[in-house]
């Protein structure tokens, strides 16, 4: 595994990065990909949103259980997004604003800046909303309300 | 990287993996967990839907455009789901049947028997169907009716 580029983002330190429930990812940035690979990314102008994969490069070491700052109480780390996990992997839905040669301006980061990215898929289909369950993320949530 | 568990599914070539326009992942099989990471997995039942991170583990080597089986002409690999990526990660999101300790039944699957898990995260937002543009994709579906 190698990068294929970087993020370029305003995010310097992991407590800037919006977390907990409602937060809003609003962020602009860039992926940045190494003009080597930029054949690559022809044609992807013409998709709305792209999935990204990251590594969480300041993650150290794992936990199998995690306690979000979603809720208060411990979960399974493969239920949660925490960065401690076996393989420090990020997974980040952006919606692309332009291409730029090999630079992709993008809305909707959750990363830090200088966060190596490992792949650019897209997004093509949605589980529809009626089938769709979230778990304790739901349960937390109807805590905090009720 | 190491893996965190294996696929276990019926397809045992990948001819046998239904591709291209309207195919459907009906498979059903199972995320068999390595017993040291079942901790990782708690409270994962209530969750619908999950993301699925795996290795290619067949492909070799990468180009950086693709045919897909969808079209009949190149694209960037980054715009398409080719097995042939710089680091070679795929990603499905599977439907979650039921959980046995450190095996998931999930329905859904679109990988070989023995393909190498990654990572597993639970699937959580929907882009509206509205804001969702498909690309190329889109055109070639459109060119195939036509």
């Amino acid at each position: 595994m190698r990068p294929i580029g970087i993020v370029r983002s305003s995010y310097s330190d992991r407590t800037q990065i919006p977390k907990g429930p409602g937060a809003k990812h609003d962020a602009e940035g860039v992926l940045d990909i190494s003009p080597e690979f930029e054949t690559g990314l022809q044609d992807i102008e013409g998709f709305s949103h792209l999935y990204v994969l990251w590594v969480f490069h300041q993650a150290q070491g794992f936990d199998l259980l995690a306690t979000p700052p979603t809720d208060d109480r411990p979960h399974g780390v493969f239920s949660t997004r925490s960065p401690q996990r076996p393989n420090p992997i990020g997974l980040t839905v952006v919606r692309l604003i332009r291409r730029e040669g090999s630079r992709l301006l993008v809305h909707g980061l959750d990363m830090l800046d200088g966060t190596p990215i490992l792949d650019i898929k897209p997004y093509l289909s949605n589980v529809p909303e009626a089938e769709l369950k979230r778990g304790w993320m739901a349960e937390a949530e109807a805590r905090r309300r009720g």
